[in-house]
């Protein structure tokens, strides 16, 4: 096992890892730009590195200074946490030229997923569904008819060049597929010079629903069941929760055991995930593989009761995983609430400053994961989140009143939060009921509280 | 179900059930003394009620001030948590003789149980072992010789009027028994001008095991498995944890089979723990029924998924038990350390005032109970306990690092507390064996201590 690992991250993953490494007895080095000096988790590392000033570029994505902060602190292993390097099969390999153990997968499987196109093309060899559409560009009226059936009616059209929304059409009949793919291709010529475009199946009010796995260095591949994480706004997850609400029995078999087929074809071993949408009748198609520890990690922690980084440092010490599938139950409800340093107010913008007031809710069923704590100072430099507020409960419906409870609890002064969207979600009858999509938050939550006060 | 209940308590029990009614969408009030007015705890409920001065008695002990104030919040039900009114058989008489339901066990069972030569009585009664011993006071030799035979060396005399060790002898054989024995009565004649004194068998380093009990009003009873509270300071409780490390299960099986049996023969309904000791060869003794939830109980709440604060309610409101015995299973491991306001510098004197910095620790496997933030007053009127900090992992080892990390994250400025103590208790190897027994603090932990910084 290792003696001194180095953590390469910062905020709550800085510390989540650092209480991974205390907990198995393990020394641990954390570096920090100087927009994070005097951050009190430092504190709680044996040692902390300063790598530079405060943008990212020049400090926590300078792939020499990490590597030198690690030999500097004498860490046999880096981990990367999540954002930042954690899927840069440059600096992986890099760590692993200058004898620096990566905890994270090989750079081989980091390389094949990295790409969506070969990710993609690896999940439909591994037998695991993809989104029905055409390989590529469509060249012709025929090829479009023809994919726009096998992939089955509503089909969006996309510009390769896309983006905003230009060239893109929602079609949900074949009598309406030529017209509208030639209004796509004229607007994706004048909008981008570019008229080329795609056609893939619509998928109405999807779910996303993703897969955890781990995998050792020696072949073997379990998953520990998934995560629905369908509340989101802007592509940004919100709440995530395990098990995912009202999804058959066979289904969760089905899209586990999908995971663990690619994960195998990949080569991967470490913690990872398969990220993939379900439609309202519970098909479900592959979108990508998260190649590393992600946010929401704890929700399955919770669940299985496995903790996913300690297994993390297992795996890359190249000990052979303790679990067999077999060995992995999942029990209760687990949800977690991302609270960022946001103001719903104004449209989400973030809100940094000095944290005058935190009070962090606690008792039965509650944990809560965050650097925070009263005096300090939430830098501009970085991804907004604060804390991840995580619930267990036997059952949904206690998780969401625990959840209720917490947030109640929750105070922050200083800066502006999300908890206070967070407190509508919970409050919310499409949510309580389990009916979870993508834009349930924007169609739902947000849209009416707008109106109302317009 | 009730739709308000008052919690006729303070601090951390006060929040505890405060939050359990959060949790099953039942409306809170709560009573305080004028020495915790501004407490923030009090925001956390529907509303709180002044019932008097700061000392117990004019407040919180004052039995007619409680029930009106129950009757002005229109609550159906009041919790006494522990301490105080919690195993007063008058209070729960009046509250129910006031049409308001005392959420705790019948009146007729906390007779029972009151007395401890009743209790007693009842175990032996229901085949539940009790110390072997004389029935009461011995009144001659021949007496004496036969019931220390019957209890078997070691015994303990003990002066009837007895106190400090004065009329007290330990006997380890037969040959000692009679000069010890006239000894002792020298002595506590001198002493308390009575020279009655009683035997019982002596225990060498015994450990405290507690079952806990949960019963129904329709004569269902079960167990959710035992806790060890060996390590005490003073008979006060320092650590909790669940399983007691080292307890044959054939052992753990008798002893909450026969807390069951107690139980049943005392009529006995709500939340109650069966106390025993336990000798070196795992004999165990019933020493006495606590009749109220107590300060641990949250270790059985990891171990089992069980809330305990919610099942007394559902309990008292009239609903049968949910659970049958096979459905509670005792799951991993869950350690309490109790964060008293005290200084062990100065031999644990309370150390009341305001709190300047409160950060407490968090992450996986961390539970805290606290009704304590930054800028909180500890009043000097009270019980010390300022927080419980529990941690749960699957194995006792992981939960021993675990607490090591969370006690030291655990930063605590303007007050005295005991953290520096279970440092060392979770560092001390008797401990982190499971060698744990009564006096293991004193005599292994503070007694070295002292001697080193004499």
């Amino acid at each position: 096992m290792f003696q001194k690992i180095l953590v390469a991250n910062r905020g709550e993953i800085a510390l989540r890892v650092i209480r991974a490494c205390r907990d198995l007895g393990i020394q641990v080095a954390v570096v920090y730009s100087e927009a994070d000096r005097g951050a009190p988790y430092l504190e709680l590392a044996d040692q902390a590195i300063c790598i530079g000033p405060g943008p990212a570029p020049e400090s926590y994505l300078k792939i020499p200074r990490i590597i030198a902060a690690a030999e500097v602190a004498g860490a046999q292993a880096i981990h990367p946490g999540y954002g930042f390097l954690s899927e840069n099969s440059k600096f992986a390999e890099q760590c692993r030229e200058s004898g620096i153990e990566f905890i994270g997968p090989p750079v081989s499987a980091m390389e094949k997923l990295g790409n969506k196109d070969k990710a993609k093309e690896l999940a439909r060899a591994a037998r695991v569904p993809t989104v029905p559409g055409s390989d590529g560009i469509v060249t012709s009226d025929e090829e479009a008819l023809r994919v726009a059936r096998a992939a089955g009616y509503p089909v969006l059209i996309k510009a390769a060049a896309g983006g905003g929304g230009k060239g893109m059409r929602l079609v949900r009949e074949e009598a309406a597929l030529l017209p509208l793919l030639h209004q796509a291709r004229a607007e994706a010529e004048a909008a981008f010079k570019d008229g080329s475009v795609f056609i893939e199946k619509y998928l109405e009010r999807p779910r996303h629903v993703e897969v955890q796995i781990l995998g050792d260095q020696y072949g073997n591949v379990i998953h520990l069941f998934e995560r629905d994480c369908s509340l989101q706004r802007r592509h940004q997850k919100l709440v995530e929760e395990s098990p995912a609400p009202h999804l058959p029995d066979s289904v969760r078999q089905a899209i586990c055991e999908a995971a663990v087929r690619l994960a195998k074809a990949a080569g991967y071993y470490s913690a990872g995930t398969c990220e993939f949408l379900v439609d309202q009748q519970y098909n479900f198609y592959f979108i990508e593989v998260n190649a590393r520890i992600q946010v929401e990690h704890p929700v399955t922690e919770l669940v299985t009761g496995v903790d996913l980084i300690r297994e993390q440092i297992r795996i890359a010490a190249g000990e052979k995983l303790r679990y067999q599938q077999a060995d992995i139950v999942q029990r209760g409800c687990a949800i977690e609430a991302r609270i960022n340093a946001e103001n719903p107010e104004q449209d989400f913008r973030p809100s940094p400053g000095t944290v005058t007031v935190w009070r962090p809710p606690g008792g039965p069923g509650v944990r809560l994961d965050t650097h925070v704590v009263t005096g300090y100072r939430v830098p501009p430099n970085y991804d907004s989140m604060v804390a991840k507020l995580l619930v267990y409960q036997p059952t949904r419906a206690e998780a969401c009143a625990v959840m209720r409870r917490a947030l109640r609890e929750f105070i922050v002064e200083g800066i502006h939060t999300t908890i206070p969207l967070h407190r509508q979600i919970f409050e919310h009858p499409a949510f309580l009921e389990g009916r979870v999509y993508t834009t349930l938050i924007e169609q739902e939550i947000l849209r009416p509280r707008r109106s109302a006060s317009a």
